[in-house]
């Protein structure tokens, strides 16, 4: 992505700023930011801590930032249009803002914190936005779509290795750590979250922690994980058996859960609510008499963000366009046995959905 | 940590409340929540979207989470006062803190989003707070400085390490990850803030992100790393010298800053502003002429975050006390040259300082 890119992306808001009646839009997610200016994605802190952008509505516009970015933000900006605040940086960011007198500032209500709104407030006029850059990163451009290539493409290489690294003993966060390391060497510059290793009933918690349980001989593992590789994340869950025959309910279920998968990527297309793909997939379980034990949505958009819009799930409101990505990703969960789940990364493409 | 550690600090926190006029504090900051429950410090994205603990003023006390968390949130809490949110988590929230009938309900200004705070004020009575949690957080227990020394025992470790790992041509990113699973293999659950690696002039710049450039010989590398241990991080920075002879320059600036190191650890001792610290290190710089290429502070506290309250700076307001875990990391930077930054962690004791 060069400058062009991001000029034009915001070239792109604009509109946007008219019709929610904003005079500027302070944008303060991370990755809502990098997407607009290439400025900053890996802040530990995230967010507010590395600075904002200022998207105005007939520009130009502004990367707000403190010291220990200047030089980033020179690599990147005109620097005549980069304000650095050191101390206070709120009054100063409220004295920067108030000179320009732009009207109606728009926030990212879920990406800004309570202290900011306040002290920015005292003087200024803004107005709580949510998902306004959301709405342009939901298409992929083809660049886009490249990289997110790339990214889920090293995640089946690092599945086509799981297999041999199941060994009976090893536990849960070891193996973590090895999928880790793989993904790292792999080129990715971080996991795009906390991957996931559930041995037997740990695969039924929705949120499994890799721990101290050791992997064992007839018994499933589930690994749900994903990287972070030139800046788009990738996001796959495979449940594994190990040894040489998997029990009847393992592949029972399997059924089910591939089943599903399958009657949800048969109707994804352009033009289809986001909620049918889930209703789909629930259905199938339905007709199975196994829907109580999915338990959750069907799956989310993904980019530059693990989880971002569209969602698919029952209250889903999205009608699924060319150049969405979106996880689909069924399971079914048991607590007192273990749980099998099955994750794809889908493209919707102009005639249907590829699977990558 | 056990359940009768968490209640003991929840205990502690009960007169704050009284002192502020809030009959109960929505905790949402991670490390604070974690301080108080032992809940999810490790959530991706941090803060609101694991959950909320609700401190009473009189108790019983209570952890908001959605069903992701229900099994963590049953190891930790009685199951009683464990409220579960799913969809339309806010109003639900709401709804439910309105059942309570608390009266005034603090929140943590710097770690609840605009949009969290506008829902739940319609109906609610919310004042915004800073650092009420954090005013416990700043003395360390006795059982908090054992397992600091243990995550800044695995620093030195790493640094031991480091010297054989300066191999001229090798990339600052490669050294980075080298460094990284080193701390990793060695316990850390991670790192606790993404490495510093500058080689020549690159050391100069205050947040140098590991890059292609090549270590060389006869130049200078500066490493600032840390770890996460037992939920604890650490935080060390040293400067090396690639090849045999350190260059007159580099020799004579390590001098300067272990100098104003010095003389700021000579007199850190509980009773001190901890602004004087800063100033010892700034007078010896300032009297070698050079004091205008120290462009930071000298140190900030540290324990379950990185940067924590006290700040070492010109502008601290906070007076040492015994339990207080400090970085004393002088610098002095040159963009066409390099930079030196040397970074110990140093313990307020009861009658003066130990360096860790």
């Amino acid at each position: 992505m060069n400058k062009h890119t991001h000029s034009a992306r915001r070239e792109k808001l604009r509109p946007l700023l008219a019709r929610e009646g904003l005079d500027a839009l302070l944008v303060s997610l991370a990755a809502n930011r990098f997407y607009l200016s290439g400025f900053e994605l890996h802040d530990p802190q995230c967010n507010e801590s590395a600075g904002y952008l200022l998207v105005t509505r007939n520009g130009p516009d502004w990367l707000l930032t403190d010291p220990r970015y200047l030089d980033a933000a020179r690599r990147l900006w005109d620097e005549d249009n980069v304000f650095i605040y050191a101390q206070a940086r709120n009054e100063k960011i409220r004295e920067f803002l108030a000179g320009l007198r732009l009207g109606t500032i728009g926030v990212e209500s879920q990406a800004l914190c309570v202290q900011t709104w306040l002290d920015l407030s005292n003087g200024l006029t803004l107005k709580p936005t949510k998902g306004l850059v959301e709405e342009l990163r939901i298409i992929k451009e083809p660049g886009e779509i490249e990289i997110i290539r790339r990214s889920c493409r090293l995640n089946h290489e690092v599945f086509g290795l799981t297999p041999r690294l199941l060994v009976p003993g090893k536990t849960e966060e070891a193996l973590a750590w090895e999928l880790e390391q793989a993904f790292r060497n792999g080129g990715a510059s971080e996991l795009s979250f906390e991957t996931i290793v559930g041995v037997g009933p740990n695969a039924a918690l929705p949120h499994a922690i890799p721990g101290t349980t050791a992997i064992r001989e007839n018994e499933l593992v589930l690994v749900d994980m994903g990287c972070r590789l030139g800046a788009y994340c990738s996001d796959q869950t495979r449940t594994f058996w190990v040894g040489d025959k998997p029990s009847e309910r393992f592949q029972h279920t399997m059924e089910l859960v591939r089943g599903a998968q399958q009657a949800a990527i048969d109707i994804i297309r352009p033009g289809l609510p986001a909620r049918e793909a889930y209703l789909a997939a629930w259905n199938h379980l339905d007709r199975h008499g196994v829907a109580s034990q999915f338990t959750h949505g069907l799956g989310h958009g993904i980019g530059l963000e693990t989880h971002e819009p569209p969602s698919l799930g029952r209250l889903a409101e999205t009608t699924l366009q060319p150049g969405m990505f979106v996880t689909v990703e069924p399971g079914l969960y048991d607590p007192t046995w273990g749980g099998i789940r099955w994750e794809y990364m889908v493209l919707v493409t102009e005639n249907g959905c590829e699977i990558l």
